[in-house]
């Protein structure tokens, strides 16, 4: 049995630095390079993928609308169309550095608000699809569990990795708590850490209300920004070997 | 007997629209498509590449500064890191668009003062060679006859197209009269589609003082802006067909 | 008895043309001039400025959202924060190019989404407003009639200027009928015409349902893209002199 | 006697930090603050002249290259209209948060290749000269202390205050000494601090070779970027109390 950790990196930009990338990089199995739009730039680009190879990771594109001043967390509406290049564009830019360093890009995860919104907007799911097709059919793409995108993921015969949110709760639908919501994350870590084992091994959680609820968990998301955020990922990675699952790209 | 027939086209950006791609696509046998740095949009890549895959012509990159206020037309002082990181992404961007549309990129052209800085920089042409080099090693570079950048191209290994410039004088050692004289630019239309059929032939023209000079001319650059630049290229396309010469990829 | 004519300009970029900013001055009594980030750029303001500067028109500030490629016409989710800082930004950078050609900025219109949004939008009418007042309290603000951004302009002591466009249908409600309708835009240019006039004179027009509704017209939209736009601007100017109601800044 | 301490801030830009704002603002006695293109955001530029209006320093715009990728650090070649259009735009949109503010801008210090680039071409000089003085010509110009930008900027009937570079070496000629010479950067803080008090009270230090110089110091550059950084600051405040010379805007 296995899971997948993943990770969000290579989002510095210029003379700007953000993210402890090389701390992170050790401690998952999957990363997600942003492309230039919300984050990252070339030459960061060409540095993260040449950091990621080195330790063996699976590589991701992490594509985002094209606002580094919102840095990709602030809605924009795009038409499919315009989605459908953007992401493509930035996927195809992602696999040149990929191929320069004798790798190959793995999957492709949306990042921010245009993850969100096409966690609902099927219209938009449809057109990341299309283009992570359409830039390479056997790239996974990483999704929302449950979501338009990972349906729309499916639909264009993608391999689809449905992604778990260990800190965040659920509501009794299966979607994540809003954050506008008091009980949106998870304090308590070592629940935390025990609920996504659960959510490993069985595919049923309880949401905020205490309602069992059906989860996939194919990959995890994990950050590396601070501290306490790397000592949560490294007791994930403990709970996970005592249990007997083995850390893997999906 | 061959010669290609290339223009610079994609460079329209959102709301905005430059050049008649339409027009000139027809009469080139090789397009450069702008890759969204100092022109171009991922909406108008996917477009540009459609349309000049549907004609049947070679599809090539044209990736430029990051400077779209400047056109790409502004020196900018990069690193030679900065250059190969720039020229990798742009060009990995539009082979996304490529292999969507089941075409496959066939050359890069950079554009601007890219081209004409890296025609004497060498440090520049290195890095813009190695980005071509290593997003797909079959590529053919498009560089200035004669210049730093076609012997970095040849050094690393790549095929080279050089280009010739049919409205434009030359000085006697073989390099482009610089645009601030006023002698730079060729009025006589007849005289200069003889000169480029010359240049074909044997490799030989006269220079701006009328000493021989030899000049390769695998690819003619040709503009389709106006009216005026459209005929010119028809009356090219005819001296060529009079000539027994193909207009044909590089 | 006054009516304002305004138009929007300056929304070329770099080697980026769009609109016919020389045609349309003479016919009208404000322009609204782009301010660099949905479109125009500081070389543009600056020509700009002193065309209208030099024509006699009131100059206007024309903020729009920080998005080139979508030209302003995209909604993006802006916090009210980031709309008053965003909007003060553009309004001082275009008091400069004022102050520098002995000029004094007249009034601000938003563009595009950020007008649309507005609108209907409290938190980001009073953002906007409230960006107006801070950057020049004695600045009109010009709103789509009975808009919230009218409210809030006047909220904010400020002097509102409402919009009337003479081109499109309105609802029961006095709200403009979405471009999605068919019957959105009026054809019939006479008609659109008289009815402008109506406006002006009486304030009351008829919905497209027919229905006497309610409409303030401080100022009429008025477009410059091509002839026929322009012969209509002419057709207003001889409809209200006509009736003796003289064009002049609200 | 006074000298100014000036340290450029304001240069984060959306989700990502540079600088340590709040520790160097109480140390210096003028502060440059990012205008939106090389570095900083409307948004930032708010909440940084809060700040320094707070805190009752003067307050001064820093306008640099349009290249948020490159900080402003790397040379573009802007024609003199382009560079007076982009100074004259940044200049404006920071006296709008200024008057927000309820406060009026001070001076202006071009940033980092505008600056540098300025300090030795006489045309570049004069467009920012000219740029500055149309914003408005009681503003203070902010220039290496013996170069064309200071020259250019009395010539425009601006005040001119010269800077002074604690921490690096000049040449016989009294300009600064090349970053790319192993002895341009002074290590010894104690030497360079006494050194800064000569300058300011008698206008001559030595060079690098020995030879005596003259250099204006009217204002002195300070970083704080690092807490050796912010020491150094602290070291020439004790160093010119302990002279009599008191610290206070140019």
């Amino acid at each position: 049995m296995n899971v997948d950790l993943n990770s969000d990196l290579g989002e510095s930009f210029g003379a700007y630095t953000i993210g402890r990338d090389a701390d992170i990089i050790p401690l998952v199995s999957s990363v997600n390079i942003a492309c230039g739009m919300h984050a990252g730039d070339p030459v960061v680009m060409r540095r993260t993928v040449h950091r990621a190879q080195e330790a063996g990771v699976a590589l991701g594109a992490h594509p985002g609308y094209p606002d580094l001043q919102g840095f990709g967390r602030r809605n924009m509406a795009l038409s499919p169309d315009e989605a459908y290049a953007y992401v493509l564009y930035q996927v195809g830019a992602l696999q040149a550095f990929c191929h320069a360093e004798g790798a190959v890009l793995h999957h492709v995860k949306p990042h921010g608000q245009l993850y969100n919104t096409a966690a609902k907007d099927p219209a938009l799911a449809e057109a990341i699809a299309a283009a992570v097709h359409d830039a390479d059919a056997g790239l996974v793409l990483v999704a929302l569990a449950g979501s338009e995108l990972a349906r729309a993921g499916r639909a264009a015969d993608l391999r689809v990795a449905e992604e778990f949110f260990a800190d965040r709760t659920y509501t009794d639908e299966g979607t994540l708590m809003s954050r506008k919501e008091p009980n949106a994350v998870i304090a308590d870590e070592a629940f935390a850490a025990k609920r996504a084992l659960r959510a490993v091994q069985t595919g049923t959680i309880e949401s905020a209300n205490g309602t069992p609820i059906h989860v996939a968990a194919d990959t995890i998301c994990t950050h590396g920004d601070n501290d306490r955020a790397l000592a949560f990922v490294r007791l994930l990675r403990k709970t996970f070997a005592e249990a007997g699952i083995e850390v893997a790209p999906a």
